[in-house]
């Protein structure tokens, strides 16, 4: 996607130097766009755990590449010890242990995390030749990335239809409701809710998107509003209290949001306050999609209930930053009292009984 | 209600000098406390105009007690101006203006503050003595700052009961969720949906409030929490998302709210994102409770959909004012990029058929 017109991904190898990996700074946005350069494994594990890269696709490529520049960028002796004997990195207590060890606990669970660097550890045998397995691990790396990529292409294509089809009923600009950040930036490319929308914007459908802020990180005011700014998208950032009154009113045509995991029966876990969208669509005759990969649906867990729900830290919810156009910088502020005690569940499920309909990159299936 | 141990009303004449009415400077909460001492009709404009008082029953208390000051603090030739001929307000452009236009001007959108300014206006005599008009328009002021306390009180005594029964069903503490500030810092005593909370918290009843933050002004985090702290009731604030999360894992006992003004078919206008918390309380079978004077009822008006909703300021939404923990100073921070669109709708129209009841001062009537 775009961004100053220029076409990026969140993550790339520098074309000029094959040991660099860059990602953009995910913590400066939308206020500084800043790349990052990645050159070896303990830099990949700091981008994923100082969260200059979020979203568990990019999470799990990002590890992906990690485990590539432990290869590439070592010397003899320490790639030997990182992939066959074990070392032990910077800042652990842990004696000795293997590259993919550590690549795995930067973010426990993220189960995209997991599962990348498993694939990059089948590319590793140390009898073979060195150089033959940096080679194989960075395609393996690459073809990691391109199958992010592809999901989210064909979860766009799919959710394209469902748009042009409501343009062809309404023949007006469609107005779609998206919550938090389940955009390019936390994929490599597309995204997952906003991949229906870029591929309308860019097949000349007119769109317009209803940002929710997303407190309490404000991952809508901050990324999503960015992204489709950068790309061109016309959209509105509300705070998360006011979708139920457009919807009210009409001015919503469809709600697409994201998932962190889906259940067996389609109950959605999804970032705190997807729920109480869902409930204004259902109640405002508003179709309400899900948009995610198919990985993302976990056939292992029966019903949402079963998830538990991450409690995160108090302060996004006692502090909020922001740009302070005085001083030029990015700065925290505290909203409320000092005595004040806060809760701050991260996620919500919502009830597969509100859901119109799943897009995965297999296709659209009802809710 | 308490602050700091002390009892306070939002407004107050000085004991020892009738000639001073006092109010606390709710712009500057919580982080700073400071009362602000109106002695002239302007102060008591100003304090409107630049919200220092906010909330409906406070406003039109205090435009009354402006008109009591106009009298009260003026020369002879300026009181038979103001009330008798017309004068010219500071800062205004018309030639001569009564006192009564003048205060009604503040904010000419607030029913409460025509009501309370005209009820003024009915002790005027300009053929009567002027001493036995002050006298009258004082005694006028305090009824009126008692009437609205008297209200809130039995709206807190009907709450009660309400509360009660569920703690003697459920035999533990009674979570209690709110939304924006209903409460004693609007209105003059006790609040309207916090009346019930301060009367259980009183009457012993074990209660625990979960306040919503309430973007974009953050009324909840700023107001409630505050008030709700300084008279020492048990409190957790979420954002504005979590709510419905919390219901459906039953950690929501009741939802009381107040409201701006309710249509006659019972539907409810109130800060925007009301209508999302009713959602999720019906649908996850929590009581939902609507609290407020009966003066806030528009009988003269059939639905919801008739009213018309305020659009507010982008800036509540770009921009969120909060403590800078170094600087010790209140500032604003920049939350989105310069180049997204806002919208910013002020309330939202909760469906009469997802209210369990009313809570006015004369009782508790069905949803």
């Amino acid at each position: 996607m775009r961004i100053g017109g220029k076409l990026y991904r969140s993550i790339w190898v520098r074309e000029d130097n094959p040991g660099v990996v860059s990602v953009i700074d995910q913590r400066k946005l939308p206020f500084e766009f800043t790349v990052c350069e990645l050159r070896t494994v303990e830099d990949a594990f700091r981008a994923i755990t100082d969260m200059v890269v979020r979203g568990a696709p990019l999470i799990g490529v990002t590890a992906a590449f990690g485990v590539y520049l432990a290869a590439m960028n070592s010397s003899k002796e320490e790639f030997e010890k990182m992939f066959c004997r074990g070392f032990k990195p910077p800042g652990k207590e842990k004696e000795e242990e293997g590259v993919a060890d550590f690549m795995k606990s930067a973010r426990p669970t993220a189960v995209n995390l997991q599962y990348a660097v498993d694939l990059m550890m089948q590319e590793v045998d140390c009898s073979g030749s060195r150089e033959g397995m940096i080679d194989r691990l960075f395609h393996r790396a690459m073809k990691l990335a391109e199958d992010e990529v592809s999901r989210c292409r064909m979860i766009g294509e799919h959710g394209l239809k469902i748009i042009r089809e409501l343009y062809k009923k309404k023949k007006r600009v469609i107005n779609i409701l998206t919550h938090c950040n389940a955009g390019w930036l936390g994929c490599v490319d597309y995204g997952t809710a906003t991949a229906p929308i870029y591929m309308a914007h860019d097949a000349g459908i007119p769109v317009h998107v209803w940002v929710d802020e997303t407190r309490p990180r404000n991952q809508g005011s901050r990324l999503t509003a960015y992204e489709l700014g950068e790309h061109g998208v016309p959209h509105t950032v509300i705070v998360d209290n006011a979708g139920g009154h457009l919807m009210q009113r009409g001015e919503v045509d469809i709600v697409i949001v994201g998932s962190d995991r889906t259940t067996r029966n389609g109950d959605v876990a999804n970032k705190i306050g997807t729920y109480l969208k869902a409930l204004a669509a259902r109640d405002c005759g508003v179709p309400f999609y899900v948009a995610l990969p198919s990985t993302s649906i976990d056939y292992g867990m029966e019903k949402g209930r079963d998830i538990e729900i991450e409690e995160r830290d108090g302060r996004e919810v006692t502090h909020v930053a922001g740009w302070d156009e005085d001083a030029m910088v990015e700065r925290e502020v505290r909203i409320l009292p000092e005595g004040s005690a806060v809760r701050n569940p991260g996620f919500d499920i919502t009830p597969g009984r509100l859901v119109t309909g799943f897009i995965t990159e297999k296709g659209v299936s009802k809710g």
